[in-house]
């Protein structure tokens, strides 16, 4: 597997994309985003589990049982979540409007909001804005559109690989968006990947599910799970490679290729967390059931207590043992080890369920770099996890504590 | 029931406490406390979920099973946790040596340690000063026994209230600490209630169990739980009441009492949370289940975003909504209303699970004070909850971020 550090979404065969200043921010920054496939191409998703969906949720989530799919309709700015069943009616029409604009039928348009909830989407900015984002779809658009998805973010997230599959070149190419209100429960914030692979919607259906579990799943940047999350993947065909149906050789080439995008895509939402200084990845090893690791991970990498601490390099490990703790892992206490690493060194602050001396000097210095590995051994079985997540800062409270009218 | 403003708990009959500046804290503040029962008593008690529990959480859950409880000695400043083999010792001869020196039996003596956890206690401090707090007791002990066990906390946090049981005055009368690390699950952080009413072991213990639920395990500060919280009730029948030995008419009166004292205590906790500047209450009514009103209510109190827009005093409702959303908690999203209530005045906000238009200024009024109910009505059963909670704010950050050495 090759990373294209150069190549985006509109770089991949039959693919054309664009991004565009709609005016659904006041800001002026772009807002709205097209994602296209020449091609008939087969789609699978994962959505939020939470309770209240917004409506383009409830839409896709009907529409990707469709055997084509061939766009992805995205604006930034208003979440088209709470609104009722005229939220509902708008989200349709913006299916129809982009499917006639494209000549395709509606249920071949997926569509996400992302913003503010409660907020109805100004539908004549969308009708404009819709035919002008269709207009512009090229295979330079890559850019543009992982911008038009942004709204807290800070930076953009994206990343294209190759794989060989059968001998042929395949990229899978993701964006992302997603900084606050982050603890995805299934999908996650927004996650567009396209593929120019050819395997069956039955075998792609498969393969997302999986790999979303342990991408974006994993990853927490204050606990809440949002309303409009959504993971999608269109695969196209267009690489030519022989049809994946089956869980063979090339199936398994293009999972690991693409758990490596959805955990890339992830740990860049976890390190753009609001208000973060600082990627925190938990690793626990030698849990007796992969359930266990999982629980372990996720609830250290959740815990304001230890977000704090990690905010002023504080080798708290206290925080950290608590934390596994109350995860509702099945564990020994008193077979606990504890590690930090980063770039800079590791050290154990903890053995055998125990406080250990330990060079709070140098496990400070461990603490102060941008990534940070928190490494927990529970010394049972043989099952691991990784969750990632990122420190709380004066600034998380400061962009949610802010009242803006 | 009246509540007596200016008792403590060394007014309960038949009670003795002390509190002193033993030497555990470097700040050189009250650090070692005494609950004594002149008296044979019951007692009951929960005790952490969390795995990882502490010395004296792990010797109190033997301790407590014996069939009288006359004392308990608390230390704030070193929590006796992940201290290993060596720290369960020194929890059995904390026990010994002051059951040696009131002239009980080491079972008769529950104990409880507050702060850093890891550290070790320093056992010439702690011989000493069971020495010294033992031979203090007395009925004018309470306001330095409260202070005595306060960690992060700001405020003392203590109630006492009267009830007649069969005509005769009984009083019960609580006091807590917990600042940080809140989210009990069973019993929290530390609690001590002391009561002379005459009733069973086995009264005792439904009463307390059921109590706890309903206060304690419905505060979050931080949603971390911590190693060594403990709620423990001592009854020692001075009041000379008829035993209470079923759920007759004055198990009733003691369980409403006793319901109102973990609440309060429960609240105070909430309040005093670190950084809080608010009260938070989540009143959710009309639940299909109490399960159900109790995951709304607590995911609602518990979200860093609603506490962080509380913090700015933005009616935010749609993180509420979001909250609600993802709490597992059965309901319909279409038929659901939120409210914001405060002393100067209530405004609803969202309605039938949509949007409303509402005057923003008078929400945000409204939202400004120090106590803040959120009062949110799932319009499908009989069933309520109540959670408490404070804000996220600059100050949680500062406290639980600045690496202190």
């Amino acid at each position: 597997m090759k990373i294209l550090k150069d190549k985006s979404i509109s770089d991949v065969q039959g693919f054309k994309t664009a991004g565009i200043a709609a005016g659904f921010k006041k800001s002026g920054k772009k807002d709205l985003a097209l994602i296209y496939s020449e091609k008939k191409a087969v789609s699978a998703g994962t959505f939020t589990t939470n309770k209240v969906k917004a409506a383009p949720v409830i839409l896709n989530m009907e529409y990707i049982k469709n055997e084509n799919t061939q766009a992805i309709i995205v604006n930034s700015g208003q979440a088209n979540a709470c609104t009722g069943e005229a939220g509902f009616e708008d989200a349709k029409v913006i299916s129809k409007i982009t499917a006639d604009e494209l000549g395709l039928n509606e249920k071949e348009v997926l569509q996400a909001s992302t913003g503010v909830i409660g907020v109805s989407i100004p539908m004549d900015i969308m009708k404009n804005g819709i035919k002008n984002v269709c207009a512009l779809k090229s295979n330079e658009g890559g850019k543009n559109t992982v911008e038009a998805i942004m709204t807290t973010d800070t930076k953009t997230k994206e990343i294209t690989v190759e794989i060989l599959l059968g001998g042929k070149k395949v990229l899978i190419s993701g964006i992302a968006k997603g900084s606050g209100m982050i603890k995805p429960n299934m999908a996650t914030m927004l996650s567009f990947v396209v593929t120019d692979a050819n395997i069956s919607k039955a075998m792609l259906n498969k393969v997302v599910k999986a790999s979303v579990k342990d991408s974006y799943n994993m990853i927490s940047v204050d606990g809440d799970t949002s309303t409009n999350d959504m993971m999608i993947c269109i695969a196209n065909g267009a690489a030519q490679n022989e049809l994946i149906d089956s869980e063979n050789e090339e199936f398994i080439i293009f999972k690991e290729a693409l758990d490596f995008v959805n955990k890339e895509l992830a740990k860049k939402m976890a390190r753009d967390g609001e208000g973060a200084t600082k990627l925190i990845e938990v690793e626990v090893v030698n849990a007796k059931d992969l359930e266990s690791a999982k629980m372990c991970a996720m609830s250290v990498v959740s815990s304001n207590l230890v977000k704090a601490a990690l905010f002023g390099s504080d080798p708290n490990w206290g925080r950290i043992v608590c934390a596994v703790g109350y995860s509702g892992a099945d564990f020994d206490p008193n077979k606990v080890d504890v590690q930090f690493k980063s770039l800079v060194g590791e050290i154990k602050v903890f053995e055998n369920g125990m406080n250990i001396y330990f060079n709070e000097e140098k496990a400070s210095k461990i603490l102060e770099q941008e990534k940070i590995v928190i490494y927990v051994n529970l010394n049972e079985g043989e099952y691991a996890a990784k969750a990632w997540g990122c420190d709380l800062t004066y600034k998380y409270v400061k962009i949610n504590g802010e009242y803006r009218t």
